[in-house]
């Protein structure tokens, strides 16, 4: 079950960094959907590394071929099989940690719980699992092409966007290597991440997504509340520590006499720090939420730490690696959205026969 | 599905705020363990309306009856069938709501969502729903009771405990009205509830929960991280807007040279930013996490709303309302976490045959 | 998991043969949908204990009381409770068999598996479990008011209904106690009964069920092909040994040239030895399968079993027994088939966006 | 979730019958299993076409490639993903039908739920898609090594091996094109289906699968019993028109007196009309089951059907068919069977904490 995301429209992925492919199976798809095959390439591209000076250079094309459920460019309503090989998988990177427990990784925890693993770039732990995701994602925005959804990178390190999300002009996320539409702020994320990339060091930051013009009624009270199901998606994507929505941990500093969103006549309302959830269902206005990733654990400085026997060795962090995760996430972010919106609209169909 | 918690010890619900009873059917709960009949009644207490003077005055015995799946005080392995009866039902108290959509409730999207609702005391939305997960934590508490559990209100509005969690006395979370184990912060909070109930208002607030003894290897990537499914878990209690675990939105500010948690030679972590969690899989360290609660909704306020039919109209909160709802939810934090727990425990053997 | 039927429309049971109640939880029903309460209990009517000579005497009124998902009149969309009260239950009847162990009965696997076991009246394992499922049958039934569901009795012991069901008036079937709609044979089936019952004896039988008016175009392939589920449903009620639909067991025997359904121009097809599916997937004609049900394990004749110890003791079965099950499985049987189709009519939905 | 099997050792599977692969992930596979990968490609060569003069001539190897979850010849608790590539594809070959819909094929099923369908030689409904079951069932068959399970040929047409299971040498099974132990009865049903064969014809037959050294405790009641899985198992595989346990069909038609197993002092039974589940759990005997298969639908005749517009057409069968699809059905049977068991030896560790 561990493999497997979402109830009706369903992701179930395998593959680990330095196998010989990564993939998935999308279950519940509707049939009948003319799929855009360029523009499930375009958000493997937006995630895929080397794209840019700031991201590891692993060189990998990310390539999808799918393997079944599309005829004639068609969905036809059976299973989706598909693949991306691996091409740049160099293990013998890796022979250095093979005994060892890196820091802050899940070296420690994926031996003590399965007994083995694959150690190569940290195998099925590697965020390089979320590609699999991409694909996906990518053919949900397809089935809800009405709902937009825009992810960008909201914080590095201390430096944030100081703007409202609607000050914000989405176009421009793509316009910079950090996928933040404020453009000066973006310079200095930019900035920042050299730095601490000259260091040898990493840095978190945070990704804020908005998702707008999107149906009343989504969202599957008492357990699956539409940010119930948010939260768990973001929260099971790689190096993420935080969910919040609409006021979110403001929130609870607040009183309900000013949190409160009065209604306009049309139902709509005149403030929305519900962020467009009440009740865990959808009310129509804007989703909008916030995820926090920590710092990339891996440095490319020398550590103290532990082999599977207990001895204490340092290592120096060897490998391509990402000084900031953040920018590469938010093509993941919006696909972990569009995977729990498309469940959602389909579920809601259940609410009448 | 939207009812049902869990893989292997599922909980699935029912009931309204105002209708005959609520209850639940626990399925998966493991054979031959001898319940503690008072402990569970007693999370009940915790949980229960009327039991001081800062929460809402509704008065509910809260008993729980259990209906099958326990023979001679010992569970049997089949489903345990349990309900609550509603004794203080009063629905004359929401006819002024009928037709009525309430600013940040759930009036206006069940409503459109179901095109129909039980409108008595916010019915299924109402977080009288808890009162079944708090049954089933407390079971669960007592499949595991080598791992303790305990949260505790860190903040309600601005007020909030200035100290790590290793430097409170969880035994005294229970000595007062909050919940806050710290008795000089308890006091200021109760006093901020107090003021802000004679407004007519209510107010935010934080929990933070502390696991300890977690067994190494809990967790079951990609998807059902541990994190992922708690703050899912979390998510899913009414009002709340955020979830954090570790260092949280912090971490997000951090280095990586800063943030990683060097191993000791025993396996232990020198520091815990990880949150006892790495790469979703359990490392033993103590897992902590902080949750979010909006300000009730209810004001005892005159507020400006519309009904059903787009009218705007007036209106003054009736019925007996907390000011503040997180040292009720306190109970209801632990039994998730309690669920979640136990989930991953029995799931956790399947790793081996 | 294993108390939970149904996908999207799910029911999830509890209780046992003597312990307070027994009812369910059904999580997944569309909203707005008028009861017809006068019928549910109806169905329970025609499933209750001591309705007719034949069957076992035990007295139970077998009300079911709905406390939830019901608002005036109308299911809501939340998840619906319902429990049904034991009354009759007189769990001195069942001391006697305390430590043993009745042959082809559940009581030796219950205790093995479980490590402990309700012994009165079997416990789980008692077909009275059944009324929860007749519940729901009867809602579902509801919800897909143009699909006309048949069930009858075609055969007890030897004696068998000798003509194709085209050839039967489904609207004798409740006109005897049978529930067999070919009334020459019906008497000759009860004849059989009373005589296998004054023996002290039990006797076994089939149900056949046909299914009209069937959308073409539910299942779920390749898993949950219609045929499987509908055989899973039939094979989860107690005492069956087998299921077949269509040609069943007599098409293995068949030759191609003989077995294929040629299509009429407008897609109905001349003979319908598929059973109204192919590839797991309905077309539109009449579904119809039949289930074997075993002779009742419980003899009011003296045998010889064993005790929890090895012991071998003599037993005389007491208590109050069918002699012959089928006659009050038909409603079971129709239900579980509600459940099916219910269930896949709202999946199907899920083919198109 | 259509086209995934299992709850805790769970299959998922995609692929068309002419399309580039097909495959699966099998997740919740326990970790640090040796595997035998000869032991899997010898079960795909039981299942593959052309392996036989009296199967269809379709040449293809079947070689299964892994692409994730084992390390070093071991299973490492990740998901296992796997595809077979499709050599001898000849999409011509089915042009033909491309506007047709064959009788008592799922042509016209699909294309009703669908709205558009891969017609290349049955697309996804074709048996061709159980070749990714066999190679997760050669898996689960490795993780219970204890548990024997051996399926055989018991009819073709109206030959049928005249002796109990127990007569039989399950060792000469594969010594024979049929699959069938007994070796006379083999020659018969040999000389049957080339017969069948030569006029174009198909024919239906039954396999038989025992399952031996079971241990006591599988299955979950009241739903999930063990044969009604195990039924839903076998209903899901193509052709499938019945299925029967223990007693089955027959034991509809006994007494009670004659049915029931007594106990012997050390638990086992005398007689195992249960076929080895009592309740739904398993008890220790032998499982016998038996499953019926249609003839195949595609003659190599002249058949009158209709294409997609309602026009009556002629059509004539070509491709490569089986005459009888019972001999390459045996290894599939297994599959599902060792599928199912293996699932429920995963889930009855729940039953203890």
């Amino acid at each position: 079950m561990a493999n497997t995301f979402g109830k009706i429209f369903r992701l179930t992925t395998f593959g680990e960094s330095h196998g010989k492919a990564l993939g998935g199976i999308i279950d519940g798809c509707p049939s009948g959907i003319e799929l855009d095959f360029e523009a499930i390439q375009s958000e493997l591209d937006r995630r895929k590394p080397g794209q840019s000076k700031i991201v590891t250079q692993r060189k990998e094309s990310d390539k999808v071929e799918f393997l079944s459920g599309i005829f004639e460019g068609k969905t036809t309503g059976t299973s989706i099989g598909f693949i991306i090989q691996n091409e740049d998988q160099k293990p013998q990177d890796y022979s250095h940690i093979q005994d060892i427990y890196r820091p802050s990784h899940a070296d420690f925890t994926y031996d003590k719980k399965y007994g083995l693993r694959d150690y190569r770039g940290g195998g099925r732990s590697s965020a390089r699992e979320t590609v699999s995701r991409v694909v996906a994602g990518a053919i949900a925005k397809q089935l809800i092409p009405t709902i937009k959804i825009n992810a960008f990178v909201s914080s590095v390190g201390e430096i944030f966007i100081d703007k409202p999300y609607q000050a914000l002009d989405f176009s421009l996320t793509e316009t910079n290597d950090i996928r933040c539409p404020d453009l000066a702020t973006a310079q200095k994320m930019e900035a920042l991440i050299k730095e601490v990339k000259k260091q040898g060091d990493t840095v978190g930051g945070t990704i804020t997504c908005v998702v707008q013009n999107v149906p009343i009624g989504l969202g599957e009270p008492v357990f699956d509340k539409l940010h119930a199901v948010l939260g768990s998606a973001m929260l099971s994507i790689n190096a993420v520590k935080g969910f919040e929505y609409g006021s979110g941990f403001c929130g609870a500093k607040m009183k309900g006499s000013e949190h409160n969103d009065l209604f306009n006549a049309d139902g709509t309302t005149q403030t929305n720090l519900s962020g467009g959830i009440q009740g865990g269902i959808s009310n129509g206005m804007d989703i909008y939420f916030r995820v926090a990733f920590k710092p990339v654990a891996t440095l490319l400085q020398s550590q103290t730490t532990i082999d599977k026997d207990g001895n204490v060795v340092e290592m120096l962090g060897r490998g391509r690696h990402d000084a900031c995760v953040v920018p590469r996430a938010v093509p993941i972010v919006e696909a972990m959205t569009a995977l729990v919106l498309v469940d959602f609209v389909l579920m809601d169909k259940h609410v009448r026969i």
